[in-house]
């Protein structure tokens, strides 16, 4: 089977815990090697971030349950790699 | 004969299974080095999404079979590129 | 004489054959070491491509003799490289 | 635990200390490897700041008390990366 | 005496030639190691094509004297650089 | 103490001395080790440039110092860093 | 004294001498390593061209000199360069 090693969310998560606790807690899931989490937009409730995590054989149900655990849901999954190497999407000519 | 090295294809898939699986079980097809599939739009029904395949000598039809047997459908090859290595394709002065 | 290393043409092709079996023939034709065959417009007829073509002597005759074995015809020759490397133009100042 | 490797933080801060001692105060917070503080916009009482800190294991309490010590206050946490190394986040295909 | 490395030319070309081959008898002239042609525009009577050259000691007047040759026509003439090296002009600030 | 390795400074500087002079007297501040002045506007009376400095432990107060001995002012400190390397600053999410 | 590495000079020429021969005449001048000349605009009258010069210890002097020897004239200095190595200015976050 090929291993996960890259996957983009779109993420709607409370204002509590605050970004940095919320990505420090999803850091520790197992095969995590690194965790971007970028604030997108938010309201008095909730935060709109972009999370993006790599790893050599990430889990997702594993990371899909702490994110539940803090209180998040995920909105989407934007991208996903599956494989020995991260491929490059390239715009492809008819995006211009 | 030269060998099939990387395909860009735009699909229709449903929403189950999920990016995750889905991407996992074509990953699973002969030859698939590494592959990114991208969530481009999304309705009720169907997820379009751009799926970026990478490969030494890639099958098209065993991934066309895994993408049918998952319950999508290709709805364009947008990008092939066969040979020694991926020719980088670049704006040309025409596109301005 | 120098020889032809990099060729990118805008063709017109019938949708039969499919993209991938139209590159995997001419990446077939001699001294093709890789191409890329990129989906510009398609509609009911005919798919508009742009292929870019590399390779260390590439015979053009035998390659317009491909596409149209294909069915495809050469709409215009966009951007030719002859020489020991392949030169990479800039947007001059001119163009902003 | 995951080190806090990098954070992007968007603050108000008075227009004294200016941004020179402001900045190298905080460089002076432990682990902090590099800082690098953008003038976003001004009026008469405050400057909105973007602060970019990288580190090894970057203690974010310390960072904020220092910010606070100095007049300033954290608008919004834009951005931050735990783990090996920092995660370069790219355009999904989604954001076109 | 500085050496020309590489120019750029804006030249209007009658239909015939084909760019291939009018591009392959430039490359032929001495001191060109590299040269790409990009088709601009193009109507009935002719094409207009930038040219770019590079090599070590261009001779500008032999290339000229190609391209009227070959009953083409330069333009203008958009860039050229002498010296040790080819000078990488940035967008200056003003250009914003 | 962290070192300031590098500044953007907005400033307003008289015609004379000319964009030479007034960046080459600049150079010759202590810890200066390259310096880039880029003209952004002019109008009859002044010039307004946009100077970054790079140094290993730049001295603001003599760089300050001697842009007033030249005849010119700060019009605001659009960046500055300090540590051990410059921070690459990326657009964030929010950012678009 | 810091050394004048690189500079971008504004300038407007007349028509004759051509492009090449102005530039080659410049390259000629003392401590001038690489340089590049760029077609901005032109009318009946005179050429609008950017010369982006490069080199060690650059003479301004005697380039203007040269510069105006050859019917040239220095519209405006955009950008000059002192120091052990070219600063590579980036947008500032204030420039979006």
């Amino acid at each position: 089977m090929a291993d996960l090693r890259r996957v983009v969310l779109d993420v709607l998560k409370p204002h509590d815990p605050q970004l940095l606790e919320f990505t420090e807690r999803l850091a520790a899931v197992g095969h995590v090697e690194a965790i971007t989490t970028s604030l997108l937009e938010h309201d008095r409730e909730v935060q709109n971030v972009e999370i993006t995590i790599e790893g050599d054989a990430l889990d997702y149900g594993a990371i899909e349950e702490a994110i539940d655990g803090l209180g998040g849901t995920v909105h989407s999954i934007d991208e996903v790699t599956y494989g020995t190497h991260v491929v490059e999407e390239r715009r492809t000519r008819r995006d211009g």
